[in-house]
């Protein structure tokens, strides 16, 4: 399959429910380079996600299985940073301990409109937001 | 395992009945690239595999679990074409499309016996199968 | 280095002018998985990719060399076609030999549109552009 | 992830009694290169794993299914070779011939010492075990 | 580019004349699974493989650059082994050290007709080329 | 070549003097899944690494080019952390900013000791060097 196909196919699958899309570069028969795709969904888009790959790749079929997940507890909050107010996902790892992820997509804008490294903006705002809110809650 | 071993293996498990077989390379313990080989195939023929990988490789164990399969459908047709008569194989997307895809042995031997680029040989081979076919019969 | 932060360095380095880039995986020493950056880039913009490297990524160093290109011979031309006018690069191979590669960005707008497969999109323009062009001007 | 993080964890998974560890390269959205973790356990740790694994890495979730494994009978020797007293494994494939697999960290430690390369170490040793024990015992 | 076309250009590289042709999976702009070729030629047949390139693949461009190669010495006999005569490479190392490298496509074709493991049969081979030899010449 | 091998080549080439080492999952010709390897080294040491990589491995040739190198200005200091006395190097990006890059190993002991996500001791000794070194000379 055209390589071009495939990022149009990962946003359809986002768009259909899937929750993660991956490729997975393999070695095939005849010498040929591949590339393995895998769909995580819940069980209630299953079909729509097996029609969608069927129908935009050129593969003939398409195989399945079942699987648990554990997520880690998390929820989202505003902080108010030097850069002004940013979502950050809020994570509890299994010992209890809290970390802060910072929204990716505004902080990349924030990089592209002051001209700094992204990692820099990522860095300051998730510094940030831990002092925060050590002091705001718990 | 020498590398060169996995090309015959792989001929091996095809010619043992396996449905699909590729490498996928990993990163394993104490800084050793690897190859991980996965092998699609019935559940009748499973000892047969797993005996083959286990006599073929230097592996100490094989691990194994059940997937289920969704196919389109498919049959195969020959078409007269300008390089005479070709396989083709007609496959029927999940919306009831039909699409073309030529027999790639006979193909490559047509390209290499008239010295063409086989990715000219296949379209023109896919575009006169999808033409001839829907004046036939559709 | 924080997987997030690749696809900004990307885009970033697009706009800085570079020709290519993309990522190698790459086993490193202590078990660590890497991935390599290349990027194609035009003698009289080295210093400013080198210098966003240096500034997005976590590296300590950026190597490079010299490299020479062959580019095909191309143009691009809009077509007429049954979802409207698309912009099709002609590419001349080393036989002379002409194909049409259509436009990307508007055949995945036009996908997307019409709810069709991307594929299906791109293989019924670059027909109908081959055929239109062969009447007009070969 | 920083891939720092990853030898190290590996290590834990193994000293927590992880069967099997590695690494796969995937490519997730957004043109993030990604790296999947794979581990292979008994049911008894499979919790422990997964709170490490959720400690350790910046992931939000793990993914977790059964499978089964056939293992090769084997058991373990000393073999004295001209390098001193080797640990050798045997290995018995599906149609009882065996093999023989010397010990990596033992014939790590010659090939250092004699400043040999270790594949000729590997290779001398196994020749010599195969020898002894079909004299000694078969 | 379809992954099914790489096969056969890879044969045609080497058919060229081409020293080594391998791919490398790689991540592209787009998400975008790619794959690079590099080729490894002398310099009097660069315009044939890169037209062979553009010819077979749907790349615009071709990179290439100069590299020099320090080869081992080496040279080919015919041994005696109980599968029959097998020609095996030897090759001699910076030290001075010999090893013996069996033909792959004999020893394919014994492993397939007396239904052995092909490493089995490697093994042997080179076990009693290596003996062979010793005794006949060193 | 085995993978076990690997390690302990890349082991070798850094005691040899190599600045980077690392391997590079690739296709080769006859469906073998092959591993390239690439040196980074210093022209002095340049004979040494050939060498040895032609007698460790199986490889037949080694091939080797030119390139040049950037590196960012950096050093190392002790930093007192909650931790106990840490090294840590400074790097100064193109743009003089400085970042603070904690000892890898001794933060890798730290962890192990006090039972903690080495993610987490990483980050917490990058923050407070930033913090004294900020208030000690900037």
């Amino acid at each position: 399959m055209n390589p071009e196909l495939f990022g149009f196919l990962m946003d359809r699958l986002f768009a259909d429910g899937a929750l993660d899309v991956y490729w997975i570069p393999v070695y095939m028969k005849k010498n040929r380079p591949g590339t393995m795709l895998q769909v995580l969904c819940k069980e209630d888009i299953k079909t729509t996600v097996i029609d969608r790959i069927l129908s935009e790749t050129t593969t003939l079929g398409v195989r399945y299985y079942s699987a648990r997940r554990r997520l880690l507890w998390r929820d989202q909050l505003d902080v108010e940073t030097r850069f002004g107010t940013i979502p950050v996902k809020r994570v509890k790892d299994p010992q209890g301990r809290i970390r802060h992820v910072p929204e990716y997509e505004v902080c990349r804008k924030i990089a592209l409109e002051n001209n700094l490294p992204l990692r820099l903006v990522y860095d300051t705002v998730a510094k940030e937001a831990a002092k925060k809110m050590t002091n705001d809650e718990c």
